[in-house]
């Protein structure tokens, strides 16, 4: 019994699925039993399937796919939430099987879609969506299941992983985007990856599962990178830290606290020596401990091998007439936690007058607004063009409601501030 | 519907299991639909079920549990493989589903098991058996089976990590095995952790799963860590390297490289940061390139983490009324590598009689056997007692059947040799 397989989409991903497929199809039927056959193939680009050679089953409307009634599992892999969901929704709602590694599109409408496909007795996965090629949602809605998971925890965006770490070598974080994007690990438009969206999808879709309550993107409290200098770096390098953009997902009786941010983290944690494109999540269950999956985050092998686990899991369960097992375990509604109710300690730089009164007004406001102060210091010199000097404040640990107080009372301190100041969290 | 569940074995992991259900038994209702009870418990030792509060579900004789005919899963967590086979026999003939924490049983008699498994139409599930709690048999029957898998490396013995990060801080090798002893990383008798056969057991399963081809405990080559000493670690270290007890399985056109022993290892290397008795699993596949999975090697909660998310599965799957899915995947018969073929490069010290002559005589050995030698050095000082001192030698690459060859010959070179040498193999 053969399994065939509809492809929409034939970019990265979608290329790097028909390279396993075409190298390893002999291979599953003698491993697995698995029959895997990729019978059709849709894009936008007719050059893109030539180049795999897979012209022959090429079409340019998705329709002829979910219509194709001998196809039994569609791939979405064209991204966005818009052309992607309808997809999706067209394919389940034709008893077909989805598998997608769209990130946007789960941490929007991951609990309608799921819905769906459970009204149609169908599976959707989209194992590709977090962690490109590492295995996460697997372990988490298998091997991990009898924990109760409090902590998630990781670096789940290449893109800015990569640029934080040339902005660590010297680079300015617009050198970091154009040698970033000149590699193909940023977009030509970077906004979802360096303003967080990405990572704060993926960390939703995390905690949904860890948490076994629905979190959607939106609930995610998310800052990127972009006000993050070399001189940051610098600084958090001499105090012993690194930055990271980390997502965090912590659940209290208190409910979720979902965030993505810029975090400056110990340099002798297992997430510091992560660099450059790879990703690194960590998971703790109360019984298990700490555990910690690492790999490529991104590219066209990682992200396939994704997908191509989840096509032949799928494909396992038709031979045998076996239907969806897992699906959504969303079964509690945790609160999420007010952003403002945050506590953790800061590092905040500013670029200030140089000038005398400036530092003992600033000091000031951190007092009025009961943020206790760990250290002051004054990073370079004065910059001669506007006289300005950077002060970088680091806090104990302070409520962000107050922290946000101490930023908007010193911006409107009159002629001190001088551009917007950089604002870092600090785990332990 | 209520998943019976028969646990045979109470010791530490069995206890963590234990824990488990009677913390968790309502969360998995609640969240997986998923009705666990624990219907019956047997050990050697009352106590141990008194002390976890399950002495009204107790029996000294594992048949009592074999033939409930309640019961639809056996766990079996006694160790060893003489009685343990004959519970995990008995079971599957009785028609139950076993999951076992066992390496020893499944890297020996786990084809003979997974096929009687499969002849009764029933699973054993095995996660537990390498890693502790790291999810790494799930990841590598599932998520990750789009890739060809090469390559397998990793640091499974958490009680010879913790000596060797001790004996790297200065102890003895007696001094570290006493301390581990103390604090329970080590059993009375060492000799499974130690020699490295644990370890050797758990990367023939790993090998078996990811290479689609049987390896056994015997075809592991396999060498422990009683001949390190203080000075080879400082040695190392002081070279750039760090020494772990690793587990390597490799295949290549000529079939399956796959041994444990103690291994020179770049400082730089993802595996040199793991410390005490934590465990780390590298899997390369042609797709998703190189990922890690870290986290506790053993241990209650650990173990018994995994043991449950098996035992989970399978009730997931009773419930449902669904069979086996995935069953034994060994469909290749790869031959495995002699020893002898073994290419890498090596780090040896002789302790030899510090006397004009020996250094030259011993270096032409190498030579004779086209061992080319990359440095040389004597460390510490001319030990008084009996006037020898140590030389240590770092090869370029060679063959194992090499330098057996030139360390029989400089064994027999009259009045050179004190004791054994320390042999350390490099890799990169």
């Amino acid at each position: 019994m053969s399994i065939k397989v509809g492809l929409v989409g034939t970019g990265t991903v979608g290329g790097g699925c028909i390279d396993i497929i075409q190298k390893h199809a002999e291979d599953f039927k003698r491993h697995y039993g698995i029959d895997l056959e990729l019978a059709q193939v849709c894009s936008r680009e007719p050059e893109q399937a030539e180049a795999h050679g897979v012209a022959d089953i090429f079409t340019l409307d998705y329709m002829d796919i979910v219509n194709n009634p001998e196809i039994d599992v569609v791939i979405e892999l064209i991204g966005g939430t818009r052309v992607a969901k309808d997809v999706v929704e067209k394919a389940l709602q034709a008893g077909k099987n989805v598998v997608t590694a769209n990130k946007a599109l789960m941490a929007t409408c991951g609990e309608e879609l799921m819905d769906l496909a459970k009204a149609q007795g169908k599976d959707i996965l989209f194992e590709a969506s977090v962690g490109g090629g590492i295995p996460i949602i697997g372990p988490l809605k298998n091997q991990l299941i009898s924990n109760e998971i409090n902590n998630v925890m990781g670096i789940v965006n290449g893109t800015t992983n990569y640029m934080l770490t040339r902005i660590s070598q010297g680079l300015s974080y617009d050198e970091s985007l154009r040698e970033a994007q000149a590699k193909g690990f940023a977009e030509a438009d970077p906004t979802a990856d360096v303003d967080g969206f990405d990572a704060a999808a993926k960390i939703a879709i995390l905690a949904s599962i860890a948490f076994n309550s629905r979190v959607v993107m939106d609930d995610v409290f998310t800052e990127g990178i972009r006000g993050i200098t070399p001189l940051d770096l610098e600084a958090a390098d001499s105090l012993g830290y690194c930055v990271k953009l980390l997502a965090i997902a912590r659940r209290s009786s208190k409910g979720v606290d979902v965030r993505v941010h810029p975090t400056m983290l110990p340099k002798e944690h297992q997430l510091a020596s992560v660099n450059g494109v790879d990703n690194a999540i960590f998971v703790v269950g109360d019984a298990v401990g700490e555990t910690m999956f690492y790999g490529p985050g991104a590219g066209a092998g990682p992200a396939a091998s994704a997908v191509m686990g989840d096509v032949l899991e799928l494909a396992r369960r038709l031979t045998l007439g076996v239907g969806p097992i897992v699906g959504c375990t969303c079964t509690d509604d945790l609160p999420i936690s007010p952003k403002e109710n945050l506590k953790t300690r800061y590092y905040v730089r500013f670029n200030v007058a140089d000038r005398p009164g400036v530092l003992a007004a600033m000091t000031a406001v951190f007092a009025q607004h009961n943020v206790s102060v760990h250290s002051v210091m004054q990073r370079g010199t004065t910059c001669q063009e506007n006289d300005t000097v950077n002060v970088i404040y680091i806090t104990h640990v302070a409520k962000e409601s107050d922290m946000q107080a101490v930023l908007a009372d010193i911006a409107a301190l009159e002629g001190v501030l001088y551009g917007e100041p950089a604002l870092i969290r600090v785990e332990r």
